[in-house]
């Protein structure tokens, strides 16, 4: 009889913890990806800002899991999920499967205005971050090259739309370009005088935090100089402004888009019913009512912990989803009873800026310097290669050092120059 | 009276020698450069079998630039030259020059076959690196995603046209990453039978280079397991093969262009008359005869040294002559004679695989282990930035113990999802 074939899709934090975590199980694993790569999304936002370059945070997938001799890697795009045939549908051909797991993750959602993608990218994947970074450095560019001074000025503003640690982030990070990394960079304008404004749509930044930490991240971006912009939502975006709810228009070129995440499109082709952001209901065991040999895990689930907690779209919680599926799919073999997953919340973190943050862990609150210096260390530690570890950590000590940034680089070729403005 | 303006187009080896050269001359500089950063091309191939990241080779112009108060750098694809009104236009203005240096470089030449160039990239810049770096990859990724043998034998099979330095590094670049890189990666295929294939039109590799030090180029590919294939020249190349002068078909998905390189496009508007390869005859002090106030530096002139040797494009040659020119406008203004070019000719290397190389110094012929070393620590000094310094010797170390490659990443955005086969 052959051996039991566990198919994953998608090798973020929750389908690779699931693979890793079936190493020693009676299994063949096959795990498929649109991308070559596993992603360190939390510092996504680092490559956006020019900070580290895109090899710091991404490994090969192939290269994680090369000695794991039970487990194959495809790069494809994953285009059908037939149920009744138990196979996964690829640009290049077909995979059966005997256990699916659909670890596909979020995607970027403009609440209905899809027309807002083109002129503010969000952050979920490389390409994100190198239109984003291409945007700003060129921005800067182009200010110092124009000579109408309102032109100008809207290249040198820039909005982020979204006051969740994505957005926070970016924010925090778009101030310091402007006040440190340009730093005598450019003749005709001064780069200090470049605004950002981080528009949120709640009351406060940092939802997810208590209140004590938002309104602390709150102050530190607002010493940093970024214009916090509450109780707003947008109205309308478009190729030099964003219109907000309460009718004000900000002439801007550059706009990074931080406000909705929902399930990836691939969730459809599961054909149950999806909740209003797109994501998979599940069982306490992360399976399917409709499939039980289909478990979806990651950001694409809507799953509860046996404590009633909704499960959070974060990390660890991802790379906890993983493990425990990995280890129902053993269980089944062994003809026992499913376990409900129990998320275990160690805490979380928000970077302002080179050297503040907030971070949260149980009934421990941290705020300033001693919250980003746990989060540098948390961060360097999950970073699944070594190499990724050495290498962000000299990019770090660089710039914390220098006050410089790594990867000012716009690439173009003289084939596709899109003169963006 | 305003102070003299010096122009110059280009911020590669030749363009930024000339504008540091001029830091203490009474004269204003603005560089100009369609990319923000200067390239250390030398390198560049490393980005393209993703040993290096782009950062670690590249620095923005403007930040190398930023403490010289009289230089101010554009970002800015140069349209024309209007010698009469003495202006250089570009996308966004025009900008009045006393003295233009023309440093734009070189371009790839497909000896009239501009059709080859969508199926194999040359490695001039960045983008082409990174396409190369793409198409490397996703070879092997469809290798093990196919179930078609002969399709998995066109995925495995590389060809490098062209046996000058840069097609030689490619040539062993590519093979080691067959030998070494991909070990253990895949389950489908040994990537140990990956082929290389190095043509080239004359009877040896490295036709720059003393014969003996080509003889053992040659020997250290074929221990590395290149096919060197010589005195052949392309008749055709598709998506899928490439066919060669005395009639062979090699079937094959990725091809990578060293063959050839010719003036940059810009050259033509100078509106004087260009060599056959489309470079700019010079003076024996780098200016135009037609027009005084040009001078043309780099890959882009065609010129000759005092000793009758014709200036060969090189990094180093474009080094010195930037500080040349640089030297010849700072006489002009105090009235001097201009003075002939001099290339103080130091040597040169070519690297194969990770530890062999050939370097010719005067009558110092090195090959092998030495040979490296000597690449190593030359090119590390030559980086012109600091961190990249230390970055690239990071990442060497780490290659060197481990046997990795740093880079592996390939970026695909779902809105631009081309699938190259």
């Amino acid at each position: 009889m052959a051996e039991h074939h566990v198919v994953i899709i998608g090798a973020g934090f929750a389908g690779l913890s699931a693979a890793k975590s079936l190493k020693s199980a009676p299994v063949k694993v096959t795990i498929i990806d649109k991308q070559n790569h596993h992603l360190f999304q939390p510092l996504l936002y680092q490559v956006a800002t020019a900070a580290l370059s895109a090899p710091d945070i991404a490994a090969p997938i192939r290269k994680v899991l090369r000695k794991q001799k039970n487990a194959t890697v495809l790069l494809a795009d994953v285009e059908d999920i037939d149920r009744e045939t138990k196979c996964v549908k690829h640009s290049k051909g077909s995979i059966a499967y005997d256990t699916l797991i659909v670890a596909a993750g979020a995607a970027n959602s403009y609440f209905g205005h899809d027309e807002w993608r083109k002129f503010a990218p969000g952050l979920k994947e490389l390409s994100d971050a190198f239109e984003i970074r291409e945007r700003v450095l060129k921005a800067y560019e182009n200010a110092e090259l124009v000579t109408d001074e309102n032109e100008r000025t809207e290249y040198l503003t820039f909005v982020v739309i979204g006051g969740g640690p994505t957005g926070v982030e970016m924010a925090g990070a778009l101030k310091e370009i402007a006040t440190r990394t340009m730093r005598s960079n450019f003749r005709n304008f001064d780069p200090k005088s470049a605004r950002v404004v981080l528009i949120e749509g709640s009351d406060r930044v940092l939802g997810a935090f208590p209140a004590e930490l938002s309104k602390s991240a709150q102050k530190q971006l607002e010493d940093l100089g970024v214009e916090v912009v509450l109780n707003t939502m947008v109205k309308d975006i478009d190729a030099t402004s964003v219109t907000t709810s309460d009718g004000h228009l900000i002439k801007a070129k550059t706009v990074v888009w931080a406000a909705g995440v929902g399930g990836a499109p691939l969730a459809k082709k599961l054909g149950v019913e999806l909740d209003r952001s797109g994501r998979v209901p599940v069982r306490p065991d992360f399976s399917l009512e409709e499939a039980p040999e289909i478990f979806v895990i990651g950001d694409l689930a809507k799953a509860t912990s046996k404590d009633g907690e909704e499960v959070p779209a974060l990390a660890p919680a991802a790379t906890q989803a993983g493990a425990h599926v990995a280890e129902q799919i053993v269980r089944r073999l062994e003809g026992k009873e499913p376990e409900a997953f129990q998320y275990l919340d160690k805490g979380m973190m928000a970077t302002i800026g080179r050297s503040r943050a907030v971070a949260l862990s149980g009934p421990l609150k941290l705020s300033g310097w001693l919250a980003w210096m746990a989060w540098l260390f948390i961060h360097l530690i999950f970073l699944v290669d070594f190499r990724n570890r050495m290498a962000v950590l000299f990019e770090w000590a660089w710039a914390y050092v220098t006050f410089q940034r790594s990867a000012r680089i716009i690439v173009q070729s003289d084939s596709k120059s899109a003169v963006k403005t």
